[in-house]
């Protein structure tokens, strides 16, 4: 026999059946909100084409895809690999299916991508994503826009955790048309890659950056302080007033960003609704409502899921426009901070309702007609079959299940049973 | 816009979302049953360090395996690849975690497996198993077979298919025995191997391949008369009684597949169950208990799941020894089947119980408020937010949803609604 490593992968998430059993839990609150939100599930295959998944991924993530190759092929001909997220795959599968969907389209996602980061803690390399999209043809009312923040804002609440969950929502057209207005849209993307940095570095050092980029003091201050609105929507909305910027996009921007808090108020969010002006979400995709959810009481560990609206879901695959909103849970680093910090309010019970345990082999038939009749009122049974002393197979019982019944030579022959609660 | 190909890669499967709904209605089925008899979900990552996949991986299966690699890294560097079933995954998992798991452990496995296999109909590249493992710590009451087949048997049954299942039972010991009653167990894994491939070559072809091995005639006489037998438990034990066999391997296999069919007898499964010593499944690995399922009335479509006792799950990875009986149904496979020939029975509904539908942007608010109520109740619901003219977004809303709310001006000021059913 040779020895093998047997540990788990680093990067990777495998949990034993108590653990399971609660992120199970976790996955079936989520998709049991995103299914009452009208959102339709779908699943594609963990394998696309390099070609569709290079048509988008740019940078860290082209870097951080896994290959996949038949043992026969070398790394050369890999032509195939692993989804990095859902988004990709879900761009293909609308072009793909288009003819046969209705629009707007309104898709669900929940599972597994892969991404080969430097494996560090909270970074999956295996990764859990809950995902709703709503794709338009042609257009795609603002108002959806909304609905996604509020049904994943649901889900994560339907979670029951131990702490406040917030979600800070900008407007990419607010930064763009200030930026515009300030002339320094050329700058543009770097100042937005500044910001969306800004929260892992000192204040110092944004100032710095934006001075490297050849700005004066007089812009660097007017984008601080544009990067430091944040609040409750109502204060925001008044603190761009006062800017009194012209351009028409930033209008748009404070106009859109009035109706979807508006919306979230009366869907009673507005208290785990923020505006943070500071929210970019990248750099190219988005390109209206930008959002990402966090837990203000574990800041250090970042986002746990965000989205936003896009003009054009597959413009790298289809000349025919679908403009999108969407947005994702990560829902296995959020499980991660959880198991870290005990935040869990909802408790999952033991795995089994019953275990009957009969005292030999003699009452196995018995036994099993017992676990039949209990299954049949929709119970979860066990039947404990080991050849082990009864104290044995009633210690195993009381792992596993909440009740117990033993069957004897009485209990089968007279068929009454007493049920034995553990406590 | 470079155009990308963006048609499924063929081996994989992707449904629309009604067709996906039913998948998802059967996957729910299956693991009700499975959570009923007592198994407790586990997921593996899809990930394996090679060397724990070859470890079992031999043959043709060892060439199936897809590396998977990080851009950076070229063919030879590849040291990880993708799980190929759900037992290996399950050896190492129950090696790696010993010392938390309760014995015999109940573990079910729910997921996607990948082989790189030649593409033909019928075979698939990533496909889903729903797998039932009972594993023992030194030894595992023979009972446990019983439990395993009844649990895979109901839960095809649960699927409600239009045509009937069977699973096909045999014991490797019979077999073993048999032959070495016959002073053959030095060809017996070749004898294994061509009655392991009996079904899918003649008759003739049978006895030209044994004949090939040096067998006499009447060896090959004998060995064509045992491969035949088959039917109900009782008839088929009656055979192996006539056949006088004194070796002690057998008798064991006899009192197994006695034991087994009257515990099948009493789940009332008897009428899904034949006995057939033609079932072998593949060489090595099983001991004991074989079974493979099917629908006789499609017999061309071959087999749909199977599994069986071993007596050493983790050999490769440990010198503890975990015995088990274990097996899956290929639910992917099954599908594909049940697609092609129509035998689903249960239907599954629309995606959405209403589509609430604002005649214009004024009524946004109001709707929203009646699908919050009516999520509160527990329906599936859908507010349509296009801005397109009412007989479309009607016809939208008859694709989606069993019924509609139409919120006009009247109903957001009196709060009074009526429901239309579409039919």
């Amino acid at each position: 026999m040779k020895r093998v490593n047997t540990t788990l992968i680093s990067g990777m998430q495998e949990f034993l059946p108590p653990r399971q059993a609660k992120f199970d839990d976790f996955l079936a609150r989520i998709c049991e909100v995103f299914q009452k939100h009208g959102f339709m599930h779908i699943e594609t295959p963990a394998i696309e084409r390099m070609e569709i998944l290079l048509a988008k991924a740019g940078g860290e993530t082209e870097k951080q895809i896994y290959k996949v190759m038949k043992t026969a092929e070398t790394g050369e001909e890999a032509d195939q690999g692993l989804r990095f997220d859902h988004t990709v795959p879900l761009a293909r599968y609308v072009v793909e299916h288009e003819g046969k969907l209705s629009f707007p389209f309104k898709a669900m996602q929940i599972g597994r991508s892969w991404r080969g980061e430097r494996a560090q803690k909270g970074r999956f390399r295996e990764f859990y994503q809950c995902d709703v999209d709503v794709i338009g043809r042609g257009k795609l009312d603002a108002a959806y826009d909304a609905e996604v923040i509020a049904t994943l804002v649901q889900a994560l609440l339907a979670l029951e955790l131990e702490t406040p969950v917030v979600a800070r929502i900008s407007n990419r057209k607010l930064l763009m048309g200030f930026l515009r207005e300030l002339g320094l849209i050329e700058q543009a993307q770097k100042i937005c890659r500044i910001i969306d940095h800004a929260e892992k570095i000192s204040y110092e050092e944004v100032r710095y950056a934006l001075t490297e980029l050849g700005l004066g003091n007089d812009e660097v201050k007017k984008i601080t302080h544009f990067m430091e609105l944040r609040g409750v929507p109502e204060e925001v909305l008044k603190g761009l007033e006062r800017l009194k910027i012209q351009d028409e996009m930033f209008g748009e921007g404070v106009y859109e960003l009035k109706r979807l808090t508006k919306l979230l108020e009366e869907e009673q969010l507005i208290g785990h609704i923020e505006v943070d002006l500071k929210i970019v979400r990248g750099l190219d995709y988005y390109t209206g409502t930008v959002f990402e959810f966090g837990l203000p009481e574990y800041k250090q560990v970042g986002s746990i899921g965000g989205g936003g609206r896009y003009e054009n879901l597959a413009g790298y695959f289809s000349e025919q426009k679908f403009p999108g909103v969407g947005g994702s849970i990560g829902l296995s680093r959020l499980f991660d901070i959880i198991l870290d910090n005990n935040l869990v309010k909802s408790q999952v019970g033991k795995p089994l309702d019953y275990a009957v345990v009969p005292i030999s082999e003699q009452e196995v038939s018995y036994a099993n007609k017992v676990a039949r009749d209990l299954r049949g009122e929709g119970f979860r049974v066990t039947v404990v079959l080991t050849d082990k002393r009864l104290g044995d197979k009633l210690a195993y019982a009381a792992r596993l299940a909440d009740n117990a019944v033993v069957v004897g030579e009485k209990e089968a022959r007279t068929g009454e049973h007493e049920v034995k609660r553990f406590n």
